[in-house]
């Protein structure tokens, strides 16, 4: 983490500790910030307290800022009532629609030029608490909609982007709205639609998958009732690209039939559309992704049985060098299993050394 | 690799040396079946020759088994010239569709029951003899099609798959085709297309791309000359799954109007459609092939220091616990981290007991 100053903060009311609240929490922690906590669930409550998140009482005063990072429904009265009761200098609200929620807010609460709506672009398809990172937003990007706000909430939302990583990038609520259903709500309908094709399956045919379809529909496993959320109060622009979406396919199916009728023709049109997924695919950005700390694999040949993880970590503990990752490749029936350590660079010859040292296959 | 025998196999050519069958005969020379090479560009053939997979030259008379991992358009001419030939006992291929081939085959070659489909379901996005490793297929399924081979091919069919340690699963020719169009045509169409969506997209908006597209949209970076042929080969069953699908989006797209109209029937048909993805997602077989194995997750905060790592297995270990995977999750700069580890249903009671006494914190 870079050191950021924490500017205009000293305390910051985290409302819902899930994934997003519990994380950013965890990076103004890092930062010294004074974090107090509340959700209505208690035990998600106390498990970001006992993530080293923050404090779960009540603030003294009004804090700095107070973020709320909630299920959107919830979202436009909680925020009216933080406004309402002047609990803080500035709200923010991190959903991911923003037009609808800016609407209800200015609305209800006289204009609210201390509230700012908000977007980190960093998200995980485990929920909770217990997911969150205090990295999670590092070099992501997080949208700021500046309308209508007064320049220090904008100056205390940057200051609390900065702290926790982000990248901020100002955009109107429409633009915004727009932007991610082409990049993250239709993606989402496409893969749970194409994984919804497997449901009913042959367990034969599903024993076929690869790493593709694994990825394709990684998203599929998302929390229906977020999305349903999410894609309620984006429909029309979502409800658009779908619609292009959908002639798309027609495009593809038509090209399908007539492979049989005018392979040249049908053969054409097939490219094409691979052809412009490898140029929509081609303009995607680099992995902003936590701080791609450049990790050295070692991957080790570990036998299936208890103990031999202890004993692969004690070694290493032995030769000094910190884990930074591990990933545990096995079959089930198969006597041996391979783990990579990841660890950082320069560590992995002592780390090589080490273990072969003591016997264990190191493939280097 | 587990040590199986050679079985009829002392013998073998791979025509293409590209990433499959130079794969294929790394796993062979592993267990020291004789392999011949060929590939009509000689730096493939060389580079394999180089990484010890085979001999470059002319097999001295008729090999046990002939496998063509080729291009699909040019197999069935290869495969009909071999058994022309006479150069192998078994010949069988290794393309990703089977009707078409099989059926040129047996028309051309009159029967020709010595040659055997099969489509090892492994694969990597780098191509090319470099990227062959000998345990590509390792815990794989691998399909062979049965239909109209002797007796003597199978076994030498099911001798080969053992040795390169793939799981053969027997399936038709047109089960098999169907279901690769299900769980890999499809999906790599409907990827290729979101991503096609992408192409037009401003800068400002494919910056807040996030994981998810990124998953979505891998394979949309696919060889498109190389998909083409898979989708005319497989063009029928690829057709009437993305009919399906379209009508799935069209669903959607009715569902997002009807929120403004009618929030509760289009509330539920979005819930319906994402439930329905949860549904597929979670049919899909974990990384080796089998079933997703149900392990238990047993969150643990772990202070970020050496030897802490060591200190966690060493209780697993202590209280007979064999830990199946590992996750952890930590930041940099934070004080402490969490590490999941999944444990046989069953075991995590006493694994949360046994950490719990030695101080550490378990979130069950």
């Amino acid at each position: 983490m870079t050191d950021v100053a924490t500017g205009a903060l000293s305390s910051v009311l985290v409302v819902g500790t899930g994934l997003i609240g519990t994380s950013v929490a965890l990076a103004l922690r890092a930062h010294g910030v004074t974090v107090y906590l509340t959700d209505r669930d208690p035990q998600a409550l106390r498990q970001a307290v006992d993530l080293g998140a923050g404090d779960p009482t009540a603030p003294p005063g009004q804090v700095d800022l107070a973020v709320v990072a909630i299920a959107p429904s919830a979202t436009a009265s909680v925020v009216s009532g933080l406004v309402a009761a002047n609990a803080a200098a500035t709200v923010i609200d991190t959903c991911g629609v923003k037009a609808d929620i800016l609407r209800t807010v200015r609305a209800s609460a006289g204009g609210a030029a201390h509230f700012v709506g908000t977007h980190p672009m960093a998200g995980r398809e485990r929920s909770g608490p217990l997911a969150a990172r205090g990295d999670l937003f590092e070099g992501h990007p997080w949208v700021i909609v500046p309308d209508g706000v007064d320049p220090g909430s904008l100056a205390r939302t940057e200051a609390l982007v900065a702290l926790c990583g982000g990248v901020p990038v100002h955009l109107g609520a429409a633009e915004h709205d727009v932007a991610v259903a082409l990049v993250s709500h239709v993606p989402q309908v496409a893969a749970s639609l194409v994984a919804a094709r497997l449901a009913d399956g042959e367990d034969e045919t599903l024993a076929l998958t690869g790493q593709g379809l694994r990825d394709t529909t990684r998203v599929a496993a998302s929390d229906p009732d977020l999305w349903v959320e999410v894609l309620a109060a984006n429909a029309e622009p979502v409800a658009r690209i779908l619609d292009a979406l959908r002639q798309d396919v027609d495009h593809v199916i038509s090209a399908l039939h007539e492979v049989g009728v005018d392979p040249e023709w049908g053969r054409t049109a097939l490219r094409e559309a691979l052809v412009r997924g490898n140029a929509g695919r081609a303009r995607l950005p680099g992995k902003h992704g936590g701080r791609q700390t450049p990790y050295v694999l070692v991957p080790v040949v570990l036998p299936d049985r208890p103990g031999e993880l202890a004993r692969l970590f004690a070694t290493a503990g032995e030769a000094g060098v910190n884990i930074e990752d591990v990933a545990i490749e096995h079959s089930p029936g198969q006597p041996v299993g391979l783990v990579e350590l990841s660890v950082a660079p320069g560590a992995e010859q002592r780390l090589a050394d080490a273990l072969t040292a003591r016997g264990w296959q190191v493939h280097a």
